[in-house]
């Protein structure tokens, strides 16, 4: 089966799994059953056989899965088995905090970090090297890059995504409030936290009883 | 209507309703049916007036909606009529990150940064206050928080969110990778990174032909 058949909504539970057997791991828990996950992550227990079911034969019936193998079946599923090369294009503070977060752990390796503001270029910012963005070409053209994160003003991140395009990126990771024009075989992931923080206004006022 | 009946699906989709539409309005138009929204949005024609109707009437059939009243409409159901107030826990990048991104001009007033380095308690963070989180309670019970923020290490989260329930938040807008206990009436949006990031992996991998 290729991965091409499995539904968006699976793949975006399985770093959910992925995160709870981890957990697990470090707490020495050896064996699962379906059901002891199923309470712990809060999908149901045949959702959880069906997620699985999509990626081969897990576990054994009555026997629950093996966490290590379980872990490591999650882990290569999403692709965590090998490393990645990733740029930022902006060295403001959400280049920083993307930058020191910790990603290198799980196999992303951040590369350079690409700025406009002289007083910033040839700097680092959290241990990586801020280079101009004026030759973010040619630094393309000489470095195989997997992902692109733009945290850029919004008024330039189209501009810089084009030139990513045109420099031959092949994903994007947008933390812009813009819904970039792209493609449609680029994967661009939007992290809209504008969005996300209308979704906490929005439950509050619920919350709160207000009729609409 | 109360807004308890709608979908968190529908939900998810307003504060790109509000983003498009508050662009055509700096674009200047004034006038727009379902048809060309969602060419502009990417949701079908169905499915933008189904969005709608759960709100009540916009719009008249074969006059499409005019632009101004529909995003006066969609800004006050998401709440953004009225102003909150917000702390952020965690005076580091992601910290300084989101006190500078412009929520603001939102609504979304930044009160006071938490952190427990004395090298940065006193100090500003984008121009808002850095404050003892050993004073957290005692600044919760003298402040009226709608929104509480937590960016701290993930070790400390869980603690964090606790003395942050026990001092009476509503809401909290969790950057941590860690899915936090909480009762089941608190409003928890988490912004998972490592989850986005995982995702983009994956759809590289799958785009690659990688066969699973």
């Amino acid at each position: 089966m290729t991965k091409r058949d499995i539904s968006m909504a699976v793949i975006r539970r399985l770093p959910k799994y992925h995160r709870y057997l981890s957990e697990m791991m470090e707490r020495g828990v050896d064996r699962i059953s379906s059901k002891e996950l199923s309470e712990i992550i809060g999908f149901s227990a045949s959702q959880i056989r069906q997620d699985f079911n999509n990626f081969g034969e897990f576990g054994q019936q009555g026997y629950g899965y093996n966490v290590n193998d379980l872990y490591r079946e999650i882990n290569s599923i999403i692709g965590l088995d090998r490393t990645y090369s990733v740029i930022i294009i902006g060295a403001g503070n959400m280049g920083g905090a993307l930058a020191n977060y910790g990603f290198q752990a799980l196999g992303f390796e951040i590369l350079s970090i690409f700025d406009n503001d002289p007083k910033k270029i040839g700097k680092q910012l959290c241990g990586v090297d801020i280079r101009d963005v004026n030759i973010l070409e040619t630094y393309m053209s000489q470095n195989k890059i997997d992902i692109a994160v733009i945290t850029t003003p919004v008024t330039v991140a189209q501009d810089i995504a084009d030139r990513l395009i045109i420099s031959g990126i092949t994903s994007i990771w947008n933390f812009t409030p813009r819904d970039l024009v792209a493609p449609e075989d680029l994967i661009v992931e939007n992290v809209h936290l504008v969005d996300s923080l209308m979704t906490v206004a929005y439950l509050l006022n619920e919350s709160n009883g207000s009729v609409s």
